[in-house]
């Protein structure tokens, strides 16, 4: 990781780096430390470690070996999935060092007396030989195709596959989750990630607030999440807060200072109480309002008194028509008279449809009958227990809502709480290793391999295709023919317009090659969502999604079914 | 929290500390910080800072609040869950402090210029105020139930309400699920949790085997978690290690020293290779064994060279009965001719049941055939994507599976990825307060409660009632009437035969109360193991487990409806 680029390095990252105090651990190539200081090269799985003492034991444990880092099966029923977590497996291994006491550990866990020699070794461990070739993180990617090729000594990169797993697989679900509410919320749409109270633990809600960004929503309620990444706030107040009022005769000091002229409206309860009068006798609203509650109205305007000019209200603790809007417009109509504009309302309960549309309507009489200019396009904000589902539904029924404030199904991926990431061996000592199954998608495909996206005349990405890594790379204009890897018939002949090859070298070990930087989140989040917008749309929709093509060239394709015989002793049934 | 039981500390706790660099934190009240460093006061939703603001500057921030924390449905279609997460939420009050750094950057947030006297009231947020009730961690809890009641300055119990809901949901969803997983897999199994690579993020992981644990799990794969919290470690190797072997001739130091005699066996691979030899002329299994794979022997061989006490074999990575189980038997036969014995295999995909029943066979003939005393009993390990219903199957077709190792489904909690806690104002100075909604289930249960449950003559307990905190509390032999908080036909009367009341304190604020200490990890665990024998086994079936019962006192029912329609405006639908 010589080459790094370090004048990349955000402010962010280096506060995270003292931080986690990891800066002690660095090792001068200037990368942080993980961003979770509980990510050490102790949180991998126990065999890890007696696997390494038996590579050491039998002299192997300096034995090259390549392993591929991919998922099996796109999640959530979809045909795409985003790439994410790389950074902080980068992150690891440019930091990697078993401390004195994580050996002693090590020690006592392996309940034989193993030979000093091994912790002697174990001591030396800091992934500088270890090179990591992946797909730049927030690409789109498919299933069996290597999202990280990890080569290195085979004991060391063993000790890699648990936490390189373990930081890929939430990171990619999440993500891709995220972008999936992103397609279906469309464009226009403000989505809020609110996931930090239901995720799974604080570092699955720091995760969430992370990738989900990363995945296109534009800001998290997750204040730890906003200062360790830079990502966006958004928040007002809870039901509680409202229902912690009680009466206006609470509210102390009435008086707020005009926007613009700096003189001062001295009661501010009064001018809200004469708008909620006038509201009240509309001709345009027909008597759609009566009395609302006053605890709400006291909440409503101690908000207003305290962020003038962000005042954003929470509508659905009583009863959103007869009392949550009109308390809401009469405070934004005060506000108005001394210059400050209205955020809008948030609904957290009932038809979010109907009401949306409902606020809308009365959103756009105030505007006419007051003539408050822009009224109309008050906000509204629409949270309570969001999906793709229910983000689709209210598509069709039509509504009103600008932004969404999504939480549990998103952070936790309750539509499927995990991604399959697995890490195989595909080479070791220069010999191709196939892990055969009798299922055949468990088959693993061989060798250490070059990975190519082939686009068409239409700039839209056309197949991904696995060769060997000495064969000649796919050119523009020449006929190549892609083969599925494991079933003869499936194969296409493909002229590609434009060739990417997509595993970039991140780590470089004793290779000398130069590495990508780890470029800053905004620029993930970017590469992701442009990286969705040039997908062909019919492998995007929610329904019956059009596979994207994953292939392997004519001679791989060739060398892992002669594998696949040779490793399958005959007569078994595989 | 100055009574606590400082005596109680572990070891590892200190560790943990001194780890997290929060000794520096520390109130000197002798409670280590969180866990996950992660773990601070930013770790909230914005809107709690919003809120914050507005009641400092309504002047109401110091008003007295209490909230409750609970959740309105048992998960996995059961009828009980475990509540877990308790310490860590103890341990960030005890270290509550925002820096000047936190500070600065919350003021960024809040988008408009708020006053000074905001952020000096900030800096002095300590949680020492704070009193937090709580039923004792590990414990059996049911819905509606308060598991935690939270006192304080509005203001400040306000900014907890995220972190805690973030640290109870998660843990307390998964050491249920843990439960689960135990009651169906019955108490003799060995039950081992290896879900660090698929849980959500690296705090999923280290959260999961902690909880897991606390459910009646008995190890985990996970190192990191094994020294943070001295949970026992289990693993012994993967496809990859067995795949990463190629021939015998690659073992280069042959020989072991024999257990007890401490004379050498020069040549292990030979005296391997003869019992192989001896398995496949056996008459008892009847030509079951012919040609076994050479890279899975070679891997074998040197796993057992390098753990000749702690032999436990993965057997599937060709063909368990053709190669992987004969395999393992001429090795493990090996060792128990120089004194060693073999622990047994792991079986990682294909039918469970019928698999393991094969290898008990096997196991037996030859313990008869070659008089090997305990031969049959080896251990028989099961792995590959188990839950709650691939085990419910197993039992069902009969197995011979002596433990198993859990990972995604356990850990993602995939059958229902999130428990809704909620933190409901209950009252705020002195003031009940209830949170409406059209649907009942969502109606929160107004004011300061006690909690207690009910025992009947065969010692399980029978109902949980909540009163009002000046109420007597029920007396054992004395008819109570428990009435369902919202429906008015169920009630019952019940003759106590002993009362346990729920809510201890677990921070004193400046009440000087006594608070009860925080047990060791085993302590909680061995609550929870004690507390699930002790239900009613009608409440713990998988399928139509009877719903246990939660109530509250005649007196607290009159006050709930009298309260309720006080609430709501007459002519609203609720």
């Amino acid at each position: 990781m010589k080459n790094n680029d370090n004048t990349k390095k955000t402010e962010e990252e280096v506060t995270t780096m003292k931080e986690n105090g990891s800066d002690e651990n660095s090792s001068g190539r200037g990368i942080p430390g993980p961003t979770n200081p509980m990510v050490t090269p102790l949180l991998t799985d126990l065999y890890q470690f007696t696997m390494a003492y038996t590579y050491w034991k039998a002299g192997k444990h300096e034995e090259r070996a390549v392993f591929d880092l991919y998922f099996r099966k796109n999640p959530f029923g979809g045909e795409y999935t985003i790439f994410a977590g790389l950074e902080e497996c980068i992150r690891l291994i440019s930091n990697y060092k078993l401390s004195e006491e994580d050996i002693d550990f090590i020690r006592s866990c392996l309940h034989v007396p193993c030979e000093d020699g091994f912790f002697e070794y174990l001591r030396g461990i800091d992934c500088s030989d270890v090179e990591v070739y992946a797909i730049p993180e927030g690409s789109v990617v498919f299933p069996k195709v290597p999202l990280m090729r990890v080569e290195g000594p085979i004991a060391v990169v063993q000790l890699l596959e648990t936490p390189f797993v373990n930081l890929i697989n939430y990171a990619s679900l999440v993500t891709t989750n995220a972008a999936r509410h992103r397609f279906v919320a469309g464009k226009s749409k403000t989505l809020l990630e609110f996931g930090l109270r239901r995720a799974q633990g604080p570092d699955g809600g720091m995760g969430a607030s992370k990738y989900c960004y990363i995945g296109g929503f534009d800001a998290t309620s997750n204040v730890a999440a906003g200062r360790l990444f830079g990502i966006p706030l958004r928040g007002t107040h809870s039901h509680a807060f409202v229902s912690s009022f009680m009466t206006l005769d609470e509210i102390k000091d009435k008086s707020l200072r005009k926007k613009v002229s700096k003189s001062t409206c001295k009661d501010f309860v009064s001018l809200v109480q004469a708008w909620l009068s006038k509201l009240q006798r509309s001709k345009s609203l027909r008597g759609v309002f009566a009395e609302t509650n006053q605890s709400e109205l006291s909440a409503f305007i101690s908000y207003a008194l305290a962020f003038p000019n962000n005042f954003l209200a929470l509508v659905d603790t009583y009863d959103v028509i007869r009392s949550g809007i009109p308390n809401f417009c009469a405070v934004a109509l005060a506000l108005n008279e001394l210059g400050y504009k209205a955020v809008g309302i948030r609904l957290d309960s009932g038809d979010l449809a109907y009401l949306s549309c409902q606020a809308r309507k009365i959103f756009c009489c105030i505007e006419k009958e007051f003539a408050v200019s822009g009224f109309g396009k008050t906000s509204i904000t629409a949270s309570n227990d969001l999906n793709e589902e229910t983000l689709d539904a209210l598509n069709k029924q039509g509504h009103e809502v600008d932004a969404y404030g999504i939480g549990t199904y998103l952070v936790t991926c309750y539509a499927q709480a995990a991604l399959g990431i697995v890490f195989k061996l595909v080479e070791i000592n220069k010999q191709p290793r196939i892990k055969l199954s009798e299922d055949v998608s468990k088959v693993s495909i061989p060798c250490k391999k070059k990975i190519y996206r082939l686009y068409g005349k239409e700039s839209y990405p056309l197949v991904d295709i696995m060769t060997g890594e000495d064969e000649p790379p796919p050119k523009v204009g020449e006929r190549i023919l892609c083969r599925h890897p494991f079933e003869e018939s499936k194969r296409a002949y493909v002229v590609p317009q434009h060739v990417e090859e997509l595993l970039r070298c991140y780590s470089a070990g004793t290779s000398g090659k130069e590495t990508e930087p780890l470029p800053p989140l905004k620029d993930i989040r970017e590469r992701c969502i442009q990286q969705l917008e040039k997908m062909r749309p019919d492998h995007m929709r929610r329904l019956n999604p059009t596979p994207y093509k994953v292939s392997v060239s004519g001679k791989l394709y060739d060398f892992i079914h002669f594998l696949w015989l040779n490793e399958a002793p005959v007569g078994e049934l595989l």
